[in-house]
């Protein structure tokens, strides 16, 4: 499995080619929550979400012949965008396959970057059907959304550059949704700071599966946060659930009000799911703790305006 | 006058009390005008716009004795809320007199931070009565909102910035309402880059007073960008006449077009006024000169989502 060393190995790799994010602040939200309260604003990331970090990696990591093949994928938005970017920043051809329920705003940025776009259905089954047909016709390289060694690595770099920039952080809340982003932060800075996941309530498959100890399907998820409604990895489970990751679930009020105050707060567009972990925050309380240092991932900011 | 060493000088003084706003790029935004573009975030700065750093500088050079007298303006928005953000932040009581057709957003950030809300009408005049009455029935120190000499120089800390983070910037395009802003930043850089001022069409009485050589006054503007409906003030007229200003002038559509596309590729949140520059940086045309660096004030981010 992945240690801190081999993510510190993939910050250098990825290094050159995202954003370093900025970590914005608010008297008014610390006042809010009774917290000292960080927010990692990977909505500013290349291609608006941290989804970049992941396939940057996970394209870098090929050598020069497989790259010229060609990527796909399949996604309903910020993964198939951070894709399209990155390949058409690279020069490489890439196919996104994307269901008919993504949203418009997510078509475009995917579109935006000369991505060449396959409709499907909803399921994941037509999801992959439609991209094993393209790979029957045409040799490219599959780079799957989330469940993946080299995604997971890719994601775990952002918690580095947060515990680099805040002394003595007690956790690092972040949304799950195929827990890619969890997990590779579980292994990049767990040991370090308490890694905490927010769910929609609406889209709980992790927090069952952890709870329950074995992978619980993902069930049609209604939630507002489209970003969160994959299902959890197989890969990503067993790391999460080695760490015992603590879960706050949310409701779709509680999202849309956590998203709101963040917007009018901190003047950053934020996309539903990126609200999830304040939300949790929020309905945990105000704390009187106010010397507890809490980072929180702003996931992405691609919504439509 | 203030040199530039004044305007160094309040940098200094107001240092600790803001924010150090971060500068934002984007490929596509580069691509789409054919400029490397820098966009300084003061929607970042406290209390959501640069209006806090007049405001800072400005009740930071009273004495002790004057400033536990307590502090009031007039305002419709952003130094009204400056001014109640930082006056709070200080503990000194504050009070705003805010004409009846100020947006919900901006009379609600006024209201968070405590300051006392004074009803008035529309014009002027009625703010101006308003002001008097309450000076005559309580000793306060009144903060104008742009037509003096520390609000100037606060404004103008800016663009000190800006010069001092991107080498060899060849312009720095700014919003003019009452010219506090503009004003100041022509005395901080604008010996070092052109400054260029962007103003609605339909708030034009800077463009017609420089190009006539006379204060014009301003006809009721109508225009969305809310920042900007202030006359020029009389000092910053002399200020912006000797430099020879250039302002282009930008039209209701092409402000709120200009806003969407920042707010969906910056993910940031831009009231009207603030996307003006880069509505008339767009007007203007695709350049072929992607050497030439254009830095833009983001002058806001308070309004209503």
């Amino acid at each position: 499995m992945l240690s801190r060393k081999d993510i510190q190995q993939t910050a250098r790799r990825i290094d050159e080619h995202i954003n370093r994010t900025p970590i914005l602040t608010s008297n008014t939200l610390n006042k809010m929550c009774g917290l000292e309260l960080f927010f990692k604003c990977e909505n500013f990331q290349k291609s608006g979400s941290f989804k970049y970090r992941g396939v940057s990696n996970a394209v870098l990591v090929l050598d020069q012949e497989e790259r010229k093949k060609g990527m796909i994928t399949h996604s309903s938005g910020n993964h198939g965008a951070a894709l399209a970017a990155f390949a058409s920043s690279m020069d490489l051809p890439v196919f996104v396959v994307v269901p008919a329920s993504a949203s418009q705003v997510k078509r475009d940025a995917i579109q935006r970057y000369d991505a060449e776009i396959i409709d499907c259905g909803n399921s994941l089954e037509s999801r992959e059907i439609a991209v094993r047909e393209c790979l029957a016709k045409k040799d490219m390289v599959f780079i799957p959304p989330y469940d993946h060694i080299d995604i997971v690595a890719g994601q775990g770099t952002v918690g580095l550059e947060v515990i680099n920039e805040i002394k003595d952080l007690d956790e690092f809340w972040l949304p799950v949704g195929g827990g890619g982003l969890a997990s590779g932060n579980v292994l990049s800075v767990g040991n370090t700071v308490q890694v905490v996941g927010a769910e929609p309530e609406l889209a709980r498959d992790a927090y069952d599966s952890l709870r329950l100890g074995a992978r619980q399907p993902q069930m049609e998820p209604k939630t507002c946060a489209d970003g969160l409604r994959t299902a959890l990895g197989s890969l990503n489970f067993d790391i999460l659930r080695d760490y015992k990751l603590p879960i706050v679930l949310v409701g779709e009020d509680e999202i849309l009000e956590a998203q709101s105050i963040l917007m009018s707060c901190l003047k950053i567009l934020v996309e539903p799911s990126a609200a999830v972990p304040f939300a949790a925050i929020l309905k945990n309380g105000p704390k009187n703790v106010s010397s507890k240092k809490v980072a929180l991932l702003i996931s992405g900011g691609n919504l439509a305006i």
